[in-house]
């Protein structure tokens, strides 16, 4: 074991001895096919879906949570830290095996080991993806509420993980609100039931803590979440605008004025721009800013809402929205927003995806200045907001064979991010802190040196081994002047 | 100081050394008129609106969050530990001065700092009284869901370190989904900002962690609370049911199909004769038990809410349900729940009021079972039920006097949380674990002693002094198995 610079716990860097031994045992454990310790599966495993990425000790993929807790043990006693890793969707570095930590793919554990109809819950493994779970609930007339973009890659566990949201967690709130109980395995491998299915809990509130933690105090092995009934009635709505400052005030008027809104969705005109010749959503081309809103519920609520909202635009000089009559419509609109990832590949052949908060009357602002900061920098920037929750998605396209653009777009995600504290926001919304936004923990205006160490406090006392992801979600006080101007450790792009 | 029997950890026991110095200290920080020590503020002190009771080393009442940090700093520096306390509503004993502790009122800090209309946020100093600042947003059209019974004389503060529920929370959570952001003073008398004005956190759910930690982890001197936008329209009926089964069945119904109550309110016969004489609500005197629904939101989605419960309230034979069509008949409906707590004085001089949760479905069957319980006891339980929710408040009424009597009203409340346990319930819904309901943290299907050593390094880390409302929330792994079979602590009743 050495001292990490990095996050300046102990962890395991290399271990000579002890590893072969180690390997031993987690195939005795979860068989041969389940250990991977070849260069071609480290390499696999180096990164998730951004940009940041470093080699690991090894890959396991435990079957069920009995698995779990001896592979923790086994690395406990030998002083060796794990990373766990869900299907890799994630986009800031949470899942990257700094340290050369032992991956822990939960992948292999995608079971629905409980549905009760009556009481709208399901239990669940960490690797089932999202979307599987909802088309299951579905012909119950349930759903499971939070939707990331990646819906039909991300698993849950890696939602619980990250406090994932998505667009309708406008109306329902990100993951954390629909866990009612956690199995969480410790650093030594003990397995602790939090919560249960009572909408209540008793004691300090760790199933919170869990959620959002990005696998630094322990590894989820079991989810019982909240499912809600399918809506009666949907309506959405497309209105153009022509600034993304009246689009961003029409989306405070729309919340303020009580629409209640499910989904609140801006897109710029370098989104419209990139996604429409790729999507075919219907999307005009010469519009300023789009807004897709979405209503549901029972009819007479949505139609309100819906009422209210098309006042909103009007005002705000969207003259001629269109109303989605199909359920075929209705998805080509949606088509537009969920096609954006890819679309931008039109653009460059790489991006980086910011995810910052702002109150939501900062929103027009903050757009304004993150278009500011696009020609400074001679940067293109799509912007796709969540815009009800103030939650922006800036996506930087850029070509990573251009050191000098690569040196720009993270100069300009920088200055996104600066411009959201600026304004009294928060540095992540539902990706998590993971490598990406550590340095941005040491600003003024998100926590103090103070305010840290009373984190750390917290985590230290549920991981009192340091060796559940280390160098993850806080920044080490030792590193934050340097981190301070350093977007992502050194050589960790590809 | 001493280690304490009670909850194992140190705390100032008696301190007689350095006390005179400790006072002078708090008269030079808060002013003479903010410091009691003499007998009868200090029996004045000894207690919540619960049965448990001891006496407090003295009481200090800070003006602002500068004064609350030097007060901490000062205790916290002579190892005295603290307990404080909002308008003493409380029913579990959690501000009970347990250990000769220092009582800290934050009773004076009852000042609204910031009102946000357009963001709909309040920032509030925790003495401000629940519906003090529901009616002073109530004219901006905003209003704060969270409405504990208790609502016109107990503080936010106190709501914060509870987390506090009422009838409306069914459908708009308890008090952690509206606290935004939080000022927490640790125990070093040093104060961290946890969260902030946006939507979203950074780093682990320190916010979720306080919210509920009845002052065991520091004290909160700030929130930022969420105001929601007042409803277009309300509706209210009250259904008159056979028996306690079919109500309840009629709740499971009535969530189930989707109507979205915000309140759902069950009480059985014996709530029923006991408050109508008092109360004059129009509850029918023959029902087996009523029910009293409430649906808000736009004019279309009442209604459709208000279809769905009298279609199920007829099928589980609730024949003429009475609709409120004026504001003095709702009031009047709502008096009837709302003067339980009153009404029982007609019963016996004394109540012991319990607040346990179950999952809805088994409504039904723990309702008989605390019938049951009453007729084996003979005592008589009074049941106001938040069924929604599945959180029943079972009301001992009794005299204490009786020494008798008080031994069948522990025993009965001992076997209402057992069977809620045993039901797949929690010990606590919104009134909190303080002094009462540890002993029940020990059973079995609540927490292992693992899982309770595990809630206890996060306490431990974040009051690394032991001197924050010790033995408060967490049973002592020492005393459980004495604990599991004593409601309170000897010689603690009045």
């Amino acid at each position: 074991m050495a001292s990490c610079r990095g996050c300046g716990r102990m962890a395991s860097m290399v271990i000579p001895n002890g590893v072969a031994d180690l390997f031993a045992e987690l195939v005795d454990i979860v068989g041969a096919d389940g250990v991977h310790v070849g260069t071609f599966n480290r390499a696999l495993y180096r990164s998730d879906a951004g940009p940041l990425n470093a080699e690991p000790l090894g890959v396991c993929l435990p079957g069920k949570s009995e698995e779990v807790e001896r592979v923790v043990g086994a690395c406990a006693r030998r002083g060796v830290a794990m990373t766990p890793r869900g299907a890799g969707t994630g986009l800031a570095g949470g899942t990257v095996p700094l340290h050369r930590t032992l991956v822990v793919s939960l992948a292999r554990m995608d079971r629905v080991t409980e549905l009760d109809v009556e009481a709208g819950t399901a239990l669940i493994e960490p690797g089932v993806v999202n979307s599987d779970l909802d088309a299951m609930v579905a012909p119950h007339g349930l759903r499971f509420a939070p939707d990331p973009s990646s819906q039909v890659a991300c698993t849950l566990g890696g939602n619980v993980a990250t406090n994932a949201g998505g667009a309708h967690c406008l109306a329902y709130g990100v993951t954390s609100a629909h866990v009612l109980e956690l199995d969480l395995v410790d650093v030594h491998g003990r397995r602790h039931r939090l919560d249960g299915p009572a909408h209540e809990h008793d004691g300090y509130d760790l199933r919170g803590v869990t959620v959002g933690s990005e696998g630094t105090i322990g590894f989820v092995t079991s989810a019982r979440l909240r499912l809600q009934p399918s809506p009666d009635a949907i309506r959405t709505v497309l209105a153009a605008f022509p600034s993304v400052r009246t689009a961003a005030e029409s989306v405070a008027d729309i919340v303020a004025e009580g629409a209640g809104p499910a989904a609140l969705e801006l897109m710029d005109k370098e989104a419209v721009r990139c996604v429409e010749p790729y999507a075919r959503a219907g999307y005009p081309l010469d519009a300023g800013a789009v807004l897709l809103a979405e209503f549901e519920g029972p009819e007479g609520a949505v139609e309100h809402g819906l009422g209210i909202a098309l006042a909103a635009v009007a005002r705000h000089g969207s003259a001629d929205p269109t109303i989605a009559r199909t359920e075929d419509e209705r998805a080509r609109l949606w088509k537009g927003r969920k096609a954006i990832g890819g679309a931008v590949a039109g653009v460059a052949p790489d991006y980086y995806l910011h995810d910052v908060v702002v109150p939501r009357s900062r929103l027009a602002d903050v757009l304004e200045e993150v278009g500011r900061i696009a020609t400074d920098e001679q940067v293109t920037i799509v912007n796709a907001v969540h815009a009800g929750d103030g939650n922006l998605h800036p996506i930087i396209a850029f070509d990573r064979r251009d050191r000098e653009e690569v040196a720009r777009t993270l100069r300009a995600g920088e200055r996104i991010v600066e411009v959201a504290i600026a304004n009294g926001g928060v540095v992540s919304g539902e990706h998590g802190i993971g490598l990406e936004k550590q340095a941005f923990l040491c600003e003024d205006g998100i926590m103090t040196a103070e305010d840290r160490a009373f984190q750390a406090r917290l985590r230290d006392a549920l991981d009192d081994l340091g060796l559940a992801n280390p160098g993850k979600v806080l920044p080490a006080p030792a590193t934050c002047a340097e981190a301070q101007h350093t977007l992502v450790p050194e050589g960790a792009w590809i």
